[in-house]
């Protein structure tokens, strides 16, 4: 995959040159081009801002250097997606990462200083924002994106079994994990994780996912298929979780299998 | 503000040198320590991570060395907040920001590999989580944490002004924005913001900041505190745009006052 960043500030691009994605793009699996808008600037002073029509704080980034990068790109090789880092666009999930996995070229447009002029919005494919905060620049956001889908392409994570089992890729997060020390400091890992038993295991982890679901993100349930295991581990939940009071309502929004339904 | 990051890759922070965060911590309005937890581990091979007890893909951190880091650090001055970056936590958000801002001391702890031990949560004040997606690891997420809340801190940004009008600050996203020239290839900025005439450029921008948050983000209007002089603008909305059918709706759920809403 080639990813190809638009930024004043291609120096700030060192974490995508760390770790795992080093290995990737070292590995061929991804290629990161940094390109500086400030070299098509056309001003004597190379200036890439201006001010707001009609007043206002701030400088805005000035629509010509950055029409002028994306048409000196090279031809994609393939599908190519335009991405313009912005507080008003689509909030940025994993589905989006996901779905960017897929494409042979992403271009990442990031601005900085107040915002850009309305008419740069025109180039792109789409507009994404990363959370609902103010960040100074697109930079940092482009890279968390980079970051999320290149891990999502084939090859770039050691087993791909670890990309399938974390939070967020099923809906549900993920179950307390423990290494070693056993006790560490009087602190003791969970008996069942020592037992050796691996169906037990399998169905304390599940229950501890739902659970932990359940109690911090209740928002993401709604998108968990439940699987016909689970019903009975709800069940337990509910029972031991009586003091919390929408786990009667959330158990009855999931729709379990009429004859378990009469119980509450 | 004294910001903590215990982290493995310590030269992934670059970001955090550059443009506006790097002028904050040379005028003293930030100071950054960078502290690798692998010089606390006890092991001869300086081992963090391990296999997860109960089996299953990749390494999990291991608790020893993350706990020596954290009681191995300075009495902090003031009120100190030990974040863990998770994607089981709470989603950061920009009120989060502006809470954190006020803190004498933010130490963030940044996991790598597949997770971290359990027992390491108890080491936290809060868990926070970037977004509903995965990343390698937290390290680009506590940078992004560091710049949404270290341009809150009085005297980062240039005028302070900047910070107060941004998409989110005040549940609205931005409305357009225009810089010279005036027409570019054809594409024209609007003519009140050459106009000069502040009432009707404020009035119109205002509009266009409802009316960009109405179609790109409905689910931030519950957030938003309308003025009385924005209810003219809500009504030319709504006709602009009566193909929409949530409008109507949306207007109704605003409660605007009982004499106007006879005429829906």
């Amino acid at each position: 995959m080639q990813i190809t960043v638009l930024t004043l500030f291609p120096e700030m691009f060192a974490p995508v040159q760390e770790s795992i994605l080093k290995r990737a793009q070292e590995a061929g699996l991804l290629q990161i081009r940094l390109v500086n808008f400030r070299d098509y600037a056309i001003s004597k002073h190379k200036n890439v801002d201006d001010v707001p029509y009609g007043g206002g704080a701030g400088m805005l980034l000035k629509p010509e250097p950055i029409f002028a990068a994306i048409r000196d790109l090279p031809q994609p090789p393939g599908k190519r997606k335009i991405i313009l880092m912005s507080p008003q666009g689509h909030v940025f999930r994993q589905e989006k990462a996901k779905c960017w996995s897929d494409l042979e070229e992403l271009v990442f447009i990031c601005g900085h200083y107040e915002g850009f002029d309305e008419r740069i919005r025109e180039l792109a494919d789409e507009e994404v924002s990363l959370g609902d905060y103010v960040l100074t620049g697109g930079e940092l956001a482009a890279m968390v994106m980079i970051d999320a889908v290149a891990r999502l392409i084939p090859g770039v994570l050691g087993e791909d079994a670890s990309a399938e089992e974390d939070s967020h890729t099923d809906s549900l997060l993920e179950y307390p994990q423990y290494t070693r020390p056993a006790d560490f400091e009087g602190r003791l890992v969970p008996e069942v994780l020592l037992s050796g038993h691996h169906a037990m295991i399998k169905r304390w982890r599940r229950k501890e996912s739902l659970r932990r679901t359940f109690l911090r993100r209740p928002d993401l349930i709604k998108a968990v298929t439940f699987e016909t295991d689970d019903y009975p581990l709800l069940e337990e939940l509910v029972l031991e979780h009586v003091e919390i009071a929408p786990w009667k309502t959330l158990w009855e929004h999931l729709c379990p299998p009429p004859k378990r339904r009469r119980r509450f």
